[in-house]
């Protein structure tokens, strides 16, 4: 009998959704086989199922494994609300509060993992399969992944929710897919947020994914995907956009916050695009197109690295000085056209002491194309406080002008040649061997 | 007890949607905050609920006040159809049109407010939380809010429905929040389409919001957000987007029709991007950087200046002329790069009469960057019309070439200083001091 | 009597909709226009409905036919899979499969049509209404429509699963209209996927439409619409996206798959913008502005052109030689902004042998704007396979430094004059009358 294919997790006769929906999906995926092959498949297929959860809190204790194509998992909301707010809050305010958690279509990662397990294994939603075809097209929209807590990890850190370390991952895409979607998810409190291997035509579109440990890593090897819309914001340690050995990658129109070690890390990647996003760190190293990254456009991005304001967060960083660069080039050919850089520093933080940040540098590699990218460059005043947004408000409600500061806004290391780069800089702003690289200075005024 | 949070506003005790759908859903909030406060909240929290919208006419008579996170209210449907041309249409014509309405999951807007009450009064959906957390991740989602009619406004416009002036609004979210979502929704009709104070990661994607008096007003402070992919157009009072005191505002991908008294204005906003969209204006004034907005980058847009064609309409426009500028920008280190600006004016048209439309005009503020922007200038030759529309197909069917008219494509004015003008015009078409600016002009044939 | 528009094809009373959802959608739009009939309409209008397709195959042998507006039709899952992989499978492999077809909620288009018969017959969706008003905001969302087969075109193709011909048409909207919205679908097999006549305020958005004849064609005339965040890739007779006589068109953030005979074709569009998009092709003529296309911004695009690596495909291709240009202009005042180009061919591709492939190629035209573009040429070394996708995981995981090739990055032929070519090749890669156009070489170490 040919049926439909509809499933709510609040109405099955297996499980408890609300104290483990692992097992609740785990079963109705089971069923889903059953059911498929009792079919007749004349030109019929295997359609998958859509598995729907409304708005509410369901604790996940076994991990959920996807083995089908064509199954979508939806929710009723991204229920994302800041857990490091929330953990950073005095202890006597904390009963003041509305609300402690995140919401809407809740998944409370409840596995027990050790932190040194291999990732797969603290993992919420794991898809996996063997074979031919590739798994297909399976989605997951709408709902929320919540990590809960960070742990200990043996650092020092104060307040060990701070340490965006716990071993969970919320999706965990273990072996080559084609033409996923994960759209308007909402991802906070994990260690890794979306980890995928291999992928082929994937969109990741409209998702929250913050306070993760790491946003989206990308791994293995991939190719014509999109990565596009998101609002994102790794923890100090991890990547909020990582991606190896891929190909027409495409990320655009994300609004990246701070405070990831990295904002967008290419290792191997060619062909790929970054373009039109906003892209806030606390740290250099923004964006690093490593290991002959080659042939990408960087293009139409705004990229801002200011100070760490939030009291909270200012023990930690990534270890870099303001001499690695906000975007670093280790390959070639590629092309970084009318970008804009603010750097914003007080010189106070600049590290090493005294020293003329770098904007754009390119560490090796041949025929990069660096055309018409600004830079600004000033002192920033801002106070730090217990509250990041108040001190970002604060400074959005000056309009006190700020001294600017020196900066590099080329640096041409001797590894790299036969680069061309031209109105990023002027004559004084830009470090290279012309004898090797072609260039034109920014027109200043005074060469007039 | 555990449990999930669905509603469907055709199916619950209290009120009658169809008749106020207002006091429907404020119920169900009411019912979703007992529930709450009933469990037991052992890492559980308040997740919200979906209240759902199948496609039908609601009349709201009664203002909707949201005060929980975490709510998402959907529909099937955005609904959205030109109540302007309808409005327009010949009494005659009138019994042989299909339909006279809006549609989908539809929101009629039926509250009684005085035009002089304040705003709030006036919205059909309020958001209002004081205390912490902020409010977070309330979701808007594919209905319609249409606000029905425009009325008199004293200013002797024939057709009331003409006037963009009715004090409703669609979304008004009174105080701070975090990781909102509107997506998909179509409003029509009001005086105000979403007004939103003291954002935070806020995302407005995919919306058709037109014919409203403004679309998207950003007030107050915020930051982080994003206005993607959204079609829009205010009517000639009103802003088709308008921010102040806000950071890190991506605008991208939008596609913005006229007839807004201005397209995009900013009002001391930093650190922010709109690139990549299409801007389409009857009047000068289309996107203004104002009061010390800094650090912005204007990226790969498409401006498009021409006359308003619809007869209808040919007696309203913004006030400015055309010496205004399309683009202009009172502060400092904005980057505007790779933009086309096509001015399309018959000389008939041009105000003052015989004057030099200007097309980027810098009124004050230093260290900005205009980089390869190409202006296109001409004569239209497009006839008025009863339908703004068929004009347009006229047009487009056209082929004949039409006259260039000269334009100041760069206007660095006296207050404006340490700027720098890079292959955005020919030395006849950039005026600025170059004892103070630097300059590169577009190279011209003749000069070779 | 109010009431609320919600229908599910597997609850109703009329046909069976996995032996024919065609009767069953027909049967409902009845229902609904009844129903619509029957009602008071004082400000009430006629809303609509949802048809909801949950998971499951649904055989199609009556096309639906739409001349109500808001009608919303979704489906929970876009099922894309690749068949075209599926065909080229060895027959002996075949039963090793995991699944053979697309899935999701999944449409099979069964119609009977001849090959020779009109377009619209072969449509599974036809949406048709004349009067007044346009119909409005019709919704297509995530569903599958899947054309099942290609049939033998009598080209001597010796898999006919492989010609792209099969008479079938996803979409087919007949008559003008505004405000649709067909977002989040999967179109595969079709001859044409989504055809619209007369286009106002459309979006097509985060589709995915691939291994089609056609992806999308937008006839007749249109404005102000979008098309963004689609993956897309048509076959190679065909257009990945063809509009013609179209004003503020927005392409934006599309990740665009060979193997379409064009990747994107202007006909007389005027206005537009194709920003921020990869751009991939295995043939010359990726990009057309044709017929007086006029004042369009290309910008921040990728483009990728190699060769073909799969052995299935490898005896096609689309009739261009290298001569012809990836971009290519009939038109005028049309800007060309800081893109990047890549061309990958070992020179045994090249054709003709021995020549310059050519990347910008102005036809004819006056007054384009061709600045800080970015050309790389070299070798590939990829070698041809059973598999595409393994060909390009090969290359990827190489990091082999490849040969360059010589290219005339910007070809300005006799009939283009009065264009500005700036930063885009050196003295020796463009090709122009500097009499008769401006012209900025890209400087080059040597120069120094």
């Amino acid at each position: 009998m040919t049926e439909a294919y509809y499933y709510d997790v609040t109405n099955w006769p297996v499980g408890n959704p609300f104290e483990d929906v692992g097992q609740v999906i785990n079963s109705m995926i089971e069923d889903i086989k059953k059911k498929q092959n009792n079919r007749d498949l004349d030109e019929g297929g295997k359609p998958g199922a859509v598995i729907y959860l409304p708005p509410a809190d369901y604790h996940l204790k076994t991990q959920v494994l996807i083995d089908i194509s064509f199954l979508k998992i939806m929710g009723s909301g991204h229920g994302f609300t800041s857990s490091s707010i929330r953990f950073n809050v005095p202890e006597e305010d904390v009963p003041n509060l509305h609300e402690l958690w995140p919401g809407g279509s809740r998944i409370l990662v409840d596995l027990e993992t050790a932190l040194d397990a291999p990732e797969i294994e603290g993992a919420a939603f794991v898809v996996k399969r063997e074979g031919d075809p590739r798994i297909s097209s399976v989605e997951f929209n709408n709902f929320c992944i919540d990590g809960l807590h960070f742990v200990d990890d043996g650092t020092g850190e104060p307040n060990v929710e701070n340490t965006y370390v716990n071993g969970k991952t919320g999706i965990y895409v273990a072996s080559a897919q084609d033409s996923f979607l994960i759209s308007d998810m909402g991802l906070v409190y994990l260690e890794h947020g979306v980890t995928i291997y291999n992928a082929d035509a994937l969109t990741i579109h409209n998702n929250f994914i913050a306070e993760c440990g790491n946003c989206l890593e990308l791994r293995g090897w991939g190719q014509a995907s999109k990565v596009t819309n998101n609002l994102m914001g790794a923890g100090f340690k991890g990547y909020s956009i990582y991606a190896e050995h891929f190909a027409q990658l495409l990320i655009s129109s994300n609004n990246i916050f701070p405070r990831g070690a990295s904002t967008i890390e290419f290792n191997s990647v060619t062909r790929s695009s970054i373009v039109g996003n906003i892209l806030h760190a606390f740290y250099a190293g923004m964006v690093m197109l490593k290991a002959n990254s080659s042939e990408n456009l960087v293009s139409g991005n705004h990229f801002l690295h200011d100070h760490e304001p939030w009291k909270p967060m200012q023990m930690h960083d990534n270890g870099l000085d303001d001499l690695f660069g906000l975007l670093t080039i280790e390959g070639h050919n590629n092309s970084v056209i009318a970008n804009h850089f603010s750097e914003i520093l007080d010189r106070e933080f600049i590290k090493p002491v005294g020293a003329k940040p770098v904007i754009i540098r390119l560490i090796s590699g041949d025929h990069n194309y660096i055309a018409t990218n600004n830079t600004v460059a000033t002192e920033a005043h801002t106070e730090s406080g217990d509250s990041a947004f108040a001190a970002q408000v604060d400074s959005l409600l000056t309009t006190e002008v700020s001294a600017p500061i020196d900066v590099t806004t080329v640096l041409v290391e001797a590894n790299a040649v036969q680069n061309t780069i031209l109105d990023s800089g002027t004559d004084e702003q830009v470090i290279l061997d012309q004898k090797v690289n072609a260039f034109r200075a920014t027109p200043s005024i005074s060469i007039r």
